[in-house]
């Protein structure tokens, strides 16, 4: 028996930019008007309120014709290993499989961001197409924080022959460190406790950078790395953008 | 003396996505129709024709207000070094100096992609901050085609403790390397003549890989690294993507 898609039922991972509403692309606000069940993540720290991805979609879509539902996404749940894991992803999946089976057409996903950039999306989306092959699964991209906080402070990420790299400062410091040496322009995620050390890595090499947090939101926190004093506490969900210098003529193609 | 910013000429790089008019995001709509004049990037290629960001600029924003100006930004010009390179830059920045001294408030550069990857904005802006002070810059960010190619492939680009790279082809082929021997998700910009090298370079490390044109255009092309025949041409705008390979269950955080 094949498992042929049905055209019928669509899973949709909808980037919704890094906070600021306008940010959001003329797409994503058209998918999220058409889906029927528009699911948003809800993690432990917006128990109580509407989670960033929420408060986005709302802003952006005031006239949301479907209906929006909070998805359990816990940090606890991401940091779990194995069978936990697997159970956690299964139950935050069944948002969308109970919808489909209530007769959805299309289910959307709004994530913070782009969805195939370290986004919640790729949870969710392997259990449901392992539950539910006919379903077919689309991205809709969306603006990240790397590239919020390089508008944020008017910097060019890369020039002409200048290399980019994202990484998530949970690889550690000695991947973190090969990537300073060879890369040009760098973003660091997930800096969270270590952002001390991930600064002092940058500071080590002679470079610059810029830590931003709540970026292109009202809220936004922009801090230049000599501004930093030393044992000051820095805010856990930093971006640290570390671009090249620039001269203002601009660099070579 | 002092240059003080003069909040009544503002000069902003506003990415207008991929392609497809839908990724323009709702600020680069509204700012593209609140600018008195919006300048795109003419190619020699497009003499006869509107150049892509126009394209764009017209289908999200057919009811633009503001004057459109096509400036001259040649692969020629980009590839220009020294004394030409700086009067070529010049001469582009013309049309925005131009602008403002017939009283224009607001100059918008209209660029595929992001204004801070890898955008002809960088040359433009580097020109005009010197020759006129007090216009404040600023910029819009954008869909890339990196973005955009993960988006048509269905493709997660960097999940978990992964690190994500953008890479000119232009850098060599031993740099580039070294990229892929310690980038877990490269995608590639300017492969060009050197393509089939490229392709080479991810074929021998194991990876796999695709390449897309058009992307997110109708005009779209995606081929499959194990698809491309042993001296086939290639698209000289190829972009190519080598992300990891995923099993459906997603990968750790």
């Amino acid at each position: 028996m094949s498992h042929a898609i049905n055209p019928a039922r669509r899973l949709i991972g909808v980037g919704v930019g890094p906070g600021d509403p306008e940010l959001v692309t003329l797409k994503a606000a058209r998918i999220l008007r058409e889906a029927d069940v528009v699911l948003v993540p809800a993690t432990e720290a917006s128990a109580e309120g509407p989670g960033r991805a929420e408060q986005i979609v709302l802003a952006a879509c005031p006239d949301l014709p479907g209906e929006l539902r909070r998805i359990p996404f816990s940090m606890a749940q991401r940091r779990g290993i194995g069978h936990k894991r697997t159970e956690s992803w299964r139950a935050s999946a069944d948002a969308a499989i109970d919808a489909f089976e209530a007769g959805a057409h299309t289910v959307a996903l709004a994530t913070v961001g782009d969805p195939a950039v370290f986004s919640t999306f790729s949870y969710l989306r392997g259990n449901v197409e392992e539950r539910m092959p006919d379903v077919e699964v689309s991205l809709v991209p969306g603006i990240t924080a790397m590239q919020a906080l390089a508008t944020a402070t008017s910097t060019p990420l890369v020039e002409g022959r200048e290399i980019l790299a994202l990484v998530p400062a949970t690889v550690g410091p000695e991947k973190l460190g090969q990537v300073l040496d060879l890369v040009d322009s760098v973003t660091i995620y997930k800096g969270g406790r270590t952002l001390p050390a991930v600064l002092e890595q940058i500071r080590s090499r002679g470079r610059d950078a810029v830590l931003g947090t709540d970026v292109s939101l009202d809220s936004e926190q922009l801090i230049g790395l000599d501004d930093v004093a030393e044992g000051q506490t820095l805010p856990y969900f930093s971006t640290v953008m570390s671009a090249p210098a620039r001269t203002t003529t601009g660099g070579s193609l």
